[in-house]
C-alpha cells in the first residue's frame, strides 16, 4: 500500500469504520472531508474521479480507489489478525459484513440520520410510512446481535475481526437512532470489549 | 470442505448465485427447497438450527452454516480463480459483492419479488409508497453497471470474478422487476460473456 486516504464524512459509521480499522492496524490514513448535506459527493468531479456511486466513504490507495465501508476495511485488513485464517471463519466474518449492510445499517444508521440530521419534524411523508418498518427491523437485528453475543465475546471465532469492528461503528450509536441497549445487555459488555482494544479510537476523534 | 448442502428457494437470485459459483467450481451441492411464501424459513426449528435471521440462502458446510449469499459464495471460491490473487482486485470484487446487497438487489430483486409473486394488485401502501424510490434506485445501478461495463468485458480486472457472478444473478432477470435492458448494451453483452463460461448452469436448472 502507498499512501491512504479517506474521503468521508467524519460523521458517518460508515467512514469511522475504517478509520477504527486503520487505527487498531496502525496505519496512516490522510482524511479529506465532504459535507453530505450540501451534495459534495454528488458532483460531476466526485462521480467522475471518485465513486460512480456518488457515496462515501471510498478509500483511496495511490492512484484506486475502493468505495464500500466493508470492503474498504477488508483492504486495509488483508492478511492481519482481523481477519481469521480459518476458511470458514473468513467466511463466517464476511457472513457478518453482509449482514451488517443488508439488515443493520439500513435501519439502525438510516433512522439515525433521519432523527440527527433531518430531524422528525421534516421527514416526508414516505419516511413517515416506511418509519415503523424501519424501526422494527433494526430492534430486530439488535436483538439478533444480543442473542449472538450472549454466549460469545466476538461475533466470530475466539478474537476481534472486522465483524466486531463493523457492526461496533453504527451499534454503539444507534441511541441516536431512537433504539435503546439498555435491555441488550450482551451488546453492551461487547461494545466495551471493542472499546477495550489497544490503540483504539472513538468516532469524534 | 465436507458434503455441501444448499438451503434455497430455487427461484431466488440469492440462491442461485450460490450454485452457480459451486457448478462454475465443479463442486456438488445437495439442495433444500424451502417455501418462503409459507414461511418455511421462519419456523423455530429454522431460526434455531439453520439461520437465526430466517432467511435463505444458507451454505451447510457438515455441521457449519453459512448465511448470506455472497459469503457463501466466498467460502466455495477461496483460493480459487474466481477470486483475483492481487490484493486490490480482492477488495475490489468484494466492492461490487457490497454494493450488489445494498444498491442493487433491494430494488431489482425486490420489484422482482413484488411484481412477480405479491403481484402489484396486492401492493400494500407502504410498498406503493416506496415503489417510485426503488424503481430509480434499480434504474440507477443498472445504468452504473452499463456505464462501468462499456470500457471492460468483466467488472474487476481481466476475467471472471465473483463479482459476475453476484451481479449476474438478478441483472439477468431483471425484466420481471420491470426494469428493460433494451438500452443497456454493455449489461447485455456482458450477461452474455457469463453465460458463455464452461459449466455454466441457467437458473431453472
Amino acid at each position: 500500500m502507498s499512501d491512504l486516504v479517506l474521503h468521508e464524512y467524519a460523521a458517518s459509521g460508515n467512514c469511522y469504520k475504517v478509520r477504527l480499522t486503520a487505527a487498531l492496524l496502525g496505519l496512516a490514513l490522510e482524511r479529506r472531508e465532504y459535507d453530505i448535506m450540501a451534495g459534495e459527493t454528488r458532483t460531476a468531479d466526485f462521480l467522475a474521479n471518485v465513486n460512480a456511486n456518488g457515496r462515501i466513504p471510498v478509500l483511496q490507495d495511490g492512484a484506486r480507489f475502493i468505495p464500500e465501508s466493508n470492503a474498504a476495511c477488508c483492504y486495509l485488513a488483508d492478511s492481519t489478525w482481523l481477519i481469521p485464517e480459518d476458511r470458514f471463519d473468513r467466511a463466517d466474518m464476511l457472513r457478518w459484513l453482509f449482514w451488517e449492510q443488508y439488515n443493520h445499517e439500513p435501519n439502525v444508521a438510516t433512522l439515525r440520520f433521519w432523527h440527527g440530521w433531518i430531524g422528525e419534524a421534516n421527514w416526508s411523508e414516505l419516511q413517515r410510512a416506511q418509519f415503523p418498518a424501519k424501526k422494527a427491523a433494526g430492534e430486530a437485528a439488535l436483538a439478533l446481535l444480543d442473542e449472538h453475543l450472549a454466549t460469545r465475546d466476538w461475533l466470530v471465532g475466539d478474537s476481534v475481526t472486522l465483524a466486531d469492528i463493523a457492526l461496533y461503528a453504527y451499534t454503539h450509536v444507534a441511541e441516536g437512532g431512537g433504539f435503546s441497549l439498555t435491555d441488550r445487555p450482551a451488546v453492551r459488555a461487547w461494545l466495551k470489549r471493542v472499546e477495550a482494544l489497544p490503540d483504539y479510537v472513538p468516532m469524534d476523534a
